[in-house]
C-alpha cells in the first residue's frame, strides 16, 4: 500500500510535534516508497543546511530500506561496503532517517530527520515513524 | 518579517483545499524570500514530475519577485531576455508559481504549483497566496 | 597585461555610480582574461536571479570575446551557430556583458550586470568597461 | 536586519587590509544570510581555487551557523555527523568561514576566505567580521 499524503503530513506533524517538546528546530521530510517528496515542513528557526541533510537521510533509507545509522555500519573503512557512502548521488549515514514499514513488513517511504544532535533528530524521525500505525 | 512555519503550512492547507475543489492532484511548494524550501505537499494521485515543477515555479517567482507567467514574457524570442530561462539552474516560465509579498510589499516568499493545466495550477497557487493575509 | 584587483573595483565602484544614478538595483561582476571571479557586488534590492546572469553573461563575454548581444546575433535560428548558447555550461545571450579590452587590443577580462532592463543593464557595464582606462 | 551592500563592502576591504598586512593573497566572499552572494574580491596572485574554497567555506558557516572549523567537529569519523560534509553540494570545513552576527545574536551571513595557510584564513576572516559592528 502506498503512503497518502494524508499520512505523510500526519507523519510530520507527529514529528514536528516531538521536535517542539524537546526544543529542536528541524527539518522533516517524508518520502513515499520509490524516493519522492511527499511532506515536508522547516521549523523556524533550523539550520538552512537542515534541508538537504533530512532529505538524504530520507533517501538513504529508502535506497537500502534501513535506519541511516545501520547504513553506516556497513560503510566503516573495515567494513564490507566502504564507500557505499558515496554512491546514489551521496547518502548520509548517521541517524535520523528511518524507514517506513507496513504491518506486512513492506517498504511504504522514509521519513529524514535534521537539525539537532543526532540522537535528538532520531527520537524526532521515530516519533514521526510511529504516527504511521495511529 | 520572515515567513512562519505557520504560515507555510497554511498556504500548502488552502492551495490543497482549492486542488480539491476543482479536482487536481498537485504539488504544492512553499520557499522562504531566499528560495528555501519551508513547506510541501504532493497530493495523492499527482505526477511525479510535478515535484520539480513546482520547486522550480516557486524558485523563479523568488529569483525575479514575479509570477512565473510574467517571466515567461521577458523570455520570448523577441523579447528582451531570451534564453532568460536557462539561468539559475533553470527557471519555469508557466503559470503556477506566485510571488508572496508582504503588506509592505517586499518579497516574503513563493508559492509554486504543479499537477494540472496552468490555469489550475495558477488559480490553486493564488488561492495559497491568499491564506498569507487571513 | 592582466586585470588587477584594484582595476576590477574600480570597474565595479563605476558600474554602481551609473547604476545608482539609473536607479537600478544590479548584480555587477567582474572576470579575468580566463574567465575566474575578480569581483563582485549585489547592490540592495537587486533580484536574487541578478547574481547567476550577471555571471553568466560576463563569461559569455571573455568565452566569445565579444559583447553578450553580438553573439546572440550567430544564435537566432537562421544564424550560422544556432543552440551555440546551450554550450560551455549555459551562455547568456542578450545586453549586459562586455569584454574589457587593453589598448592593444588584447582581452582583459568582462564585466556582467543584471537587474535592469537590457538597455540599463549595458549602459551600466559600459560604464563599468570605461573605467579601465582612466 | 539585512547585510547591506555598504557593509558587505566595508566587511571585503577590512578583510583585505588585514590580508595585506600579512602578506596573503587571498579570495574573500561575503555572503547574505540565507546564502546568496553580496561582495567579493580576489587579491591579485590568489590561487584560482581559492574562489570556490572562500565561496564554500562562507556557505558552510551560513547553513550551520557557525565557523567551518567547528563544523569539522561533528565530521571527524567518531563523531555524530561524520560524512556531513558531502551534504549541501559540498562543505569546506577547515578555518576560514566565519559566521555574521548581529548584536542580537540573529545571523546576518558570513564572511569566507581562502588563499594562506588557515590561521592565516581565519585571522584574515575574522578582520573582516570585526567590520561589521564598526
Amino acid at each position: 500500500m502506498r503512503l497518502t499524503s494524508a499520512q505523510a503530513n500526519a507523519l510530520v506533524k507527529a514529528a514536528k510535534s516531538k521536535a517542539d517538546e524537546i526544543g529542536v528546530a528541524a527539518s522533516v521530510v517524508v518520502l513515499d516508497f520509490a524516493g519522492h517528496l511527499k511532506a515536508f515542513s522547516r521549523i523556524d528557526g533550523a539550520w538552512l543546511g537542515s534541508v538537504d541533510v533530512a532529505m538524504r537521510k530520507a533517501r538513504t533509507s529508502v535506497l537500502f530500506e534501513m535506519e541511516t545509522e545501520s547504513v553506516l555500519d556497513n560503510c566503516r573503512p573495515d567494513a564490507q561496503a566502504h564507500g557505499l557512502e558515496q554512491t546514489n548521488g551521496g547518502l548520509v549515514i548517521f541517524a535520523g532517517g528511518v524507514p517506513l514499514k507496513g504491518s506486512d513488513g513492506s517498504l511504504r517511504g522514509a521519513i529524514g530527520v535534521s537539525g539537532g544532535v543526532v540522537a535528538q533528530n532520531f527520537a524526532i524521525a521515530q516519533a514521526g515513524a510511529l504516527a504511521l500505525h495511529e
